[in-house]
């Protein structure tokens, strides 16, 4: 048998991180012995626990405590990171370690450095001189660079339930399901978005195209409208919904006024062709071409407006960014200093955005899909809140939500 | 080649009569020969058809006719039917007609009657005296009762597309899917109600627990205040539901004004004890036991309540019919004279009572899975719609739209 | 402030319970202090933990010791349980004590007293004088009848890992979704089979119509012909499905092996009424009227059958309980000595079978539905496996895997 | 009143044409009076109508004129078409014609050109010298370029059903769900691959990751090894679950071996790095370093590979087509002359291919969700199956079906 001694720190316990471990050792067919374990008396106080693990190869017990380690394992007796080159630009060494996307630090000669941003699925380069550790992507690196392989010499701090239980951002299970009531939730989320926004905090919203469709865009631009906007992620496709709603009155050439009117994609190509003659959104809204909608109230309130080209898409429409590894690096900057995200009716975007964000950004998805929505927020266990409902009603009550006076 | 004449009468075109016949003799691998056709000049006009159909066995043109048949075809050089007596209670003779849930005609003695109520699935029952024609199921039969035999001299009139195009109750494709707006659909249905309730029609509503547990209920008691709702079907959970959000103001335990309380089924335990120490529903609410709720609306405004048992009823509470027979004996004797029908929220419910009805009832599906909607509603190609969405919402648009003036 | 002492005994740690239970605590705004914890140092150690609880009102306190008592809290200074007697048959006394589905003991005259059968959503009925308790439904109880009142002198054991990992069923999260391979875990079930099978283990199939229609029947008749099935639930749409097939080779007036064919009623009601003519399933066997197909193989190998009736029902055939409280009766009688269960593309059967299930045995459910798979085993946290997908293959494979040589 | 006569020839009953021009009048609140009618005889004879239609306003009729082109309608005294120049590249003129995806016809000096390729949602480019039309998207006019603006001048010919029914692709009603037997139709499917590989059709297959997650890589490469793919169209996601099911025997970290295994993305990102390490998927199965999995299986048939990117992807791989607009230029130019078309577990890919499509290519989508199913096939009608199911059970039935003699 080969062993090792872990250790684990903090709320270990009703952040369900001792437990994980454990459950860990057992499916992997290894075994542990509890050396000491100090609980918290009282919820405020950290817990620590020491724990023998045992492994019956050592390949095996290698990749236990790969594992371990992304469950904020430390192994005793720390080491420093071993690093290797990059010797062709974009391709990284060989036994690589890959982040998850937990607070992390390298032991660099003793000392440990916080990797930053806390990004999953990268790697970790490591500039000895500056004493930075950066989380990179495959087009990031160049030959030369230094790259953290294995996975001795790092540490993970999973997030742990708060100890001054302010929000609702903290329950180990945050779905919300269909046959559910959810107008309390809605409106711990209201008061939520108030505190977030006198915290200057930054509230971005990824949008799908059933935002416009299902008539909920008038909610969003009250949104926008009283400062609760400060990001919009979306694609093409829902800025052209939008700009077909506010020239046209139609959505996919239905017109939401008459029931079963025939529709048709012509209205949303004359939409595309419309912004393509003017030069882009915020050149129609100067031009008084585009008056409405979910796109003018983001131009009139300096939102910030990220749109990404899909395989799907017509037009586009300028300002789309359609190079899906450009978009990915804009999408990685604008949401580095993101404290909040809603994750409004969009699988797609939804997922490509929860995988970018750092662990405590408070993340809530939407979608009439119950499934789509565990995905989406299965990343942020103790920060993120799923609601499985149409996206209007929701949005209805959260803006009347966040009018209301504390 | 075997070979029959058919002929097919009324708005065969514009109600996809003629096609659908067509349609089944292609798939079938039979031949067609359109003898003679005249296509009525105006909406309002009637069109005619005489076509020759013609298969390679004798018992292939049988099963191909019957099925034509039930798109109305009639066959040329008309039979009597033919009937036989039953030998065992509950067991119809072999070879009984099987009805569809068309209006149907059966042909004794040269002379037509018609086959009352339409009910599908059923066999048809003959009583030479009184030259009565009866849809039955099986332990409606008693030894010695006639019934129709072979498919001879039965004819079937499909519902045909209104010519006065009044209602929204006229579309081919009547689904509106998860990402459509449906205001207009909704405020068409809200004038169908009042004229419904102006004209003495009488409306029925089939309810799933999830109106109460989304919190749909409030809604619905406004409906049924308005004097909306004359006959309501629902399952044991259903009221039971109702009754715990009225006494204790919880949802399977769970308190809709508080975020992630826990839940549990004590609450909709206690809610059935107290209705069984009550005696019943009504008794509850003259006892001023009951004061609020779906159920205390009803028995209030004298609606009336059908409430049948499942076997994953809890109780039940007393006034439950908790045999299946039995309780489809009391929807359909309470369905004959139904007009509309709302479906809401509920698949089971939705489609035993959708297999009941007449073709002209008008029927409205609400639910958030698109492929229940579909069920319900299929039997019913122009006298329904399916919306794909919450229940709460739907309502809440409904109670504003019956309450606009026309 | 109030406040009363727990304490928590076993598998606490890796089997959740004593993170479940900090978690309610929080949950329910109350706060805790941990006096006294050891954590076993081997797996199969056990542990224990002592805990002050405190809240702010009596009530609150009272409501949350109930649940933590549901997760095997027990209050340190024992008391006897509170009895009181039915006054009206049929009707619990106030306050009545809610079971779950886990191992349940109350104290009488300072001596435990285990809870048989356990079953959740029951009662509790003491008999003084034979020193039993038993779990009880509404109907059960009768004036005179001493039920336990309140929460004291009540003791649950949840279920907790077993220390010996022998089989699959010992996973926290045990769905294998959609887009997940499903082999490794299907051939871990056929051992665990063959297993149970050695074991004299007690194998309960629910199976619904869907495994007729999709041809999973024959799979189905395999299971039963090597003897790894003891007991079916079905409803009687599931019998007439499989009779139906057998009978004339269609499914709904489909035939299998025509593509696009066009189906119909008419064979299903013809099934029924046969079986009715020969006076049930058996009878029809023994009269070589029904020769092939799943019911046939129950008779041939002496599978118990339990057929039970739903409000959507043709029919019914002879031998289906139409009743749903004396279907449920026979339910949990059936059940009493089952180990495994396989749930199997039925939704409604499945949820009321896995409401009557002792918490210690093993649940698989089968279906392509992912919400109906989650809520089917979601009682059964450490003892239940949910795949989703079609059920054809998953029963071919399993028909494979049992055969396989161990 | 506004009026204007129409005309429609061919299959135009049994193809459902006239039903649907009535169907689009009586909606748009029109009326029609048909003025002759010559409904063909047998049925490989075409029909003629033709109407008078009037509406309220001119542009209502305008408006209705147009969608009546589109299934099919001529305008009786044909006029030639409008052409507008292009003032800005990449813009086109006010009021530009969109295309349907069914074959269209302009009429330049009296004589009429079919518009190439039939390509739903473009605009229409005339060359009057080369006396050519072409359907076109934004990106593609500059300026000078002459397009097509209102509707006259233009026929629309909708694809009909064949009078030879050879085939399954005939049916009005193609969806086989999931509690439907699937073997007649996948044994059909198995016949007409090999009659299209006799006839020197092309086979394209869009293939999303579920295809290697559920283990249906293996029969997929069959496909391939028998020569019945063609072109493979995937996103970067499923070349590198491919990939590292091949080099690591897991699926997101999973070994489908192994039931319950812990996951994780490690050697998801592991299979990139080998690849861009390699230079790209040939590279890497020349190197041998990729030995097997469908990449290699692509590589070593020669099958015509089109990768591209998504948002959510990691990577890129080498050779994976990022930009989105550059994408879809090499998708169209790839499907001209694909014959038939296999749409297997993704959604994404599978819309943006079948906007794309020719009406006349055969399309089949297997997918376990219904709702995406029937949204791939919606516009291929007389041309598409959708079968909502596995895609594992499919692929293998399908391979024994192609296996089999004729």
């Amino acid at each position: 048998m080969f062993s090792e001694t872990i250790e684990l720190r903090g709320h270990i316990i009703d952040s369900l991180i001792l437990p994980k471990v454990l459950d860990q050792i057992v499916t992997h067919g290894a075994n542990f012995k509890i050396k000491e374990i100090k609980v918290g008396q009282k919820r405020e106080n950290q817990s620590f626990a020491r724990i023998d693990v045992s492994a019956e190869s050592s390949d095996a017990l290698d990749e236990l405590i790969l594992r371990l380690r992304q469950h904020g394992a430390e192994v005793v007796g720390r080491a420093n990171v071993n690093l290797a080159k990059v010797t062709d630009a974009g391709v990284f060494p060989h036994d690589f370690y890959v982040t998850t996307n937990q607070q992390t630090f390298v032991r660099l000669d003793g000392k440990e450095i916080e990797v930053r941003p806390a990004m999953m699925d990268s790697a970790i380069a490591v500039n000895r001189k500056k004493r930075t550790a950066q989380a990179v992507k495959f087009f990031d690196v160049n030959e030369g660079d230094e790259i953290v392989v294995g996975h001795q010499g790092i540490r993970v701090v999973p997030v742990q339930r708060s100890t001054s239980h302010t929000d609702i951002f903290q329950f180990i299970n945050t779905m919300v399901d269909a046959d559910e009531p959810k107008s309390a939730v809605i409106h711990e989320l209201g008061r939520e978005l108030q505190r977030a926004r006198e915290a200057k905090g930054r509230i971005a919203v990824v949008a799908g195209p059933a935002v416009v469709r299902t008539e909920a865009g008038e909610q969003l631009e009250r949104l926008i409208e009283m400062g609760y906007v400060d990001l919009l992620f979306a694609g093409n496709a829902f800025a052209v919904y939008d700009v077909e709603r506010a020239l046209f009155g139609t959505s996919l050439g239905k017109n939401p006024e008459r029931a079963f009117a025939g529709g048709g994609h012509e209205n949303h190509l004359r939409a595309i062709n419309t912004i393509r003659a003017c030069g882009g959104i915020a050149a129609a809204v100067q031009k008084k071409i585009l008056t409405s909608g979910i796109m003018h109230a983001c131009v009139k309130h300096k939102v910030d407006i990220v749109l990404t080209g899909s395989i799907r898409d017509e037009g586009p429409i300028p300002g789309v960014t359609t190079d899906v590894v450009e978009a990915q690096k804009i999408m990685r900057e604008k949401l580095v200093d993101v404290t909040h995200l809603l994750l409004l009716g969009t699988v797609q975007h939804s997922r490509a955005v929860a995988s970018m964000l750092a662990p405590t950004v408070k993340t809530v998805c939407v979608d009439i899909d119950s499934a789509s929505v565990e995905r989406a927020v299965e990343h942020q266990p103790l920060q993120s809140i799923g609601l499985v409902t149409d996206v209007e009603p929701f949005l209805r009550e959260l803006v009347a939500a966040v009018r209301a006076k504390k």
